[in-house]
């Protein structure tokens, strides 16, 4: 029995999300179709994050177990062959890639052993919204007050009880205390025009709750137009209260990073 | 009556190009569909490039006659809250942006008219693929000579017949004598690495034949590579013969940037 643990980039924009569902096009659905074509065997993968519909990973994982003949440094470009479809120049390149799959110790689990993960969410700050564009940044026309919205973000930092950032909907689970390591909010002026601004904000954190990430960035987006005060940031965060953070920022600026396995010097 | 001439922005991921056909989605259809609705009556346009499947526009051009009552500067606004679908964050904007629609002088037509165009492509040039960028650039592993593609490049310009360099499956032509007024071979570094480049080749010319962008694109990339000669482009063009050119450059690369409708310095 081998176990193994896999480096996945998608772009979430046409795929139902991360889980397996009956009948939809999804980003588990379609690797475990894909491997358990290769490994001849049915194939059921454990990813760490349960990605919305339009959510975009760099580096998600999964581990998955079997029993299987093909060597497993093969598995990334075989995988990848497959999930391109039919090839053809336009195809070569499909919507899932796997990065890497490497063994590891027949206890280690993609999802309970991750002491961590990083996000980064993207806004594109313009007067004109992109086309090319939306399906990858959230697209912001008045002017954000970056300064604002990275006082807001500081207060955030910490070991907290973030419920306030919580959407309803997901798992239920014990405790919704967690840490954030760093919260960085970042202005890249754009090489192609001086006319937008990309903001990336980066988050570390041992954990996230549901839509943890989006109604953070909802909230720093309404510190950065003016629409909340940066001394509220605090008092939301001690409400608990989901009514007084902002707007859940939609899915197509979210990127899933990193998950990290072993300690980072900031944790 | 009223003439009006429309600019025009899309993604062409999405479509089967930009003529009408029937049971399938094209950009003219979709226009057509929406100026249909507004101006509440059968609206025909011409657009001034019948871009292919996959190629996408910066500054598409059509015109379009009708008697209607809706203002002319209303026309972007509308009709883009109607090719963005049905709302919601995600679908605020469409894979259509009307950018501008102005009144011309009843005799005017957007192709007749056209004095020429400018087109770039892109070829993104890094050792690992990018999934993101799968639709909107030509992705090549092995690194291309720069020097040698803006040499080849060189022997194009000018007034020539570009017969090697139209694929077959085109309109009937008169002529394959066609003006190219400037070809240009530019490398960007990415901002987001320095791993990767952007090459872009930009070309303004009076006229193009059939997929003539996409096959001189292949030849230079051809050149780039090492597997054809510099000197080679201009025999290539006196042979007239479609076989000694290079491929057809995959559509993903490729945008139509801007129309002009008046002559330009280097016209």
């Amino acid at each position: 029995m081998k176990n193994v643990l896999l480096t996945i980039s998608y772009d979430g924009t046409n795929f139902s999300g991360w889980q397996r569902q009956p009948q939809k096009r999804t980003v588990q659905g379609e690797i475990e179709r894909v491997l358990s074509t290769l490994c001849k065997q049915s194939i059921q993968i454990s990813g760490t994050s349960r990605t919305d519909a339009g959510v975009h990973a760099l580096g998600q994982r999964a581990s998955f177990q079997g029993d299987f003949g093909i060597p497993i440094d093969r598995i990334p470009i075989a995988s990848n062959h497959l999930l391109a479809g039919e090839g053809g120049l336009l195809k070569s390149i499909g919507d899932i890639q796997i990065l890497e799959a490497k063994q590891m110790p027949d206890d280690f689990h993609a999802r309970f052993d991750s002491l961590g993960k990083k996000y980064i969410y993207r806004i594109r700050n313009a007067k004109r919204p992109d086309l090319f564009q939306r399906n990858y940044t959230y697209q912001i026309e008045k002017a954000l007050d970056l300064g604002a919205m990275q006082e807001a973000a500081a207060a955030l930092v910490g070991t907290h009880d973030f419920r306030c950032f919580m959407a309803s909907g997901g798992q239920k689970m014990e405790s919704t205390v967690r840490t954030i390591y760093q919260l960085n909010v970042k202005k890249q002026v754009s090489s192609q025009s001086t006319q937008e601004e990309l903001i990336e904000i980066e988050i570390m954190g041992n954990g996230f709750l549901y839509n943890m990430v989006r109604i953070i960035t909802g909230t720093l987006v309404e510190v950065g137009l003016g629409k909340k005060r940066v001394q509220e940031a605090k008092h939301i965060l001690e409400s608990r209260n989901r009514c007084l953070a902002g707007h859940t920022a939609p899915p197509q600026g979210l990127y899933l990073v990193e998950v990290y396995y072993e300690k980072q010097p900031w944790m």
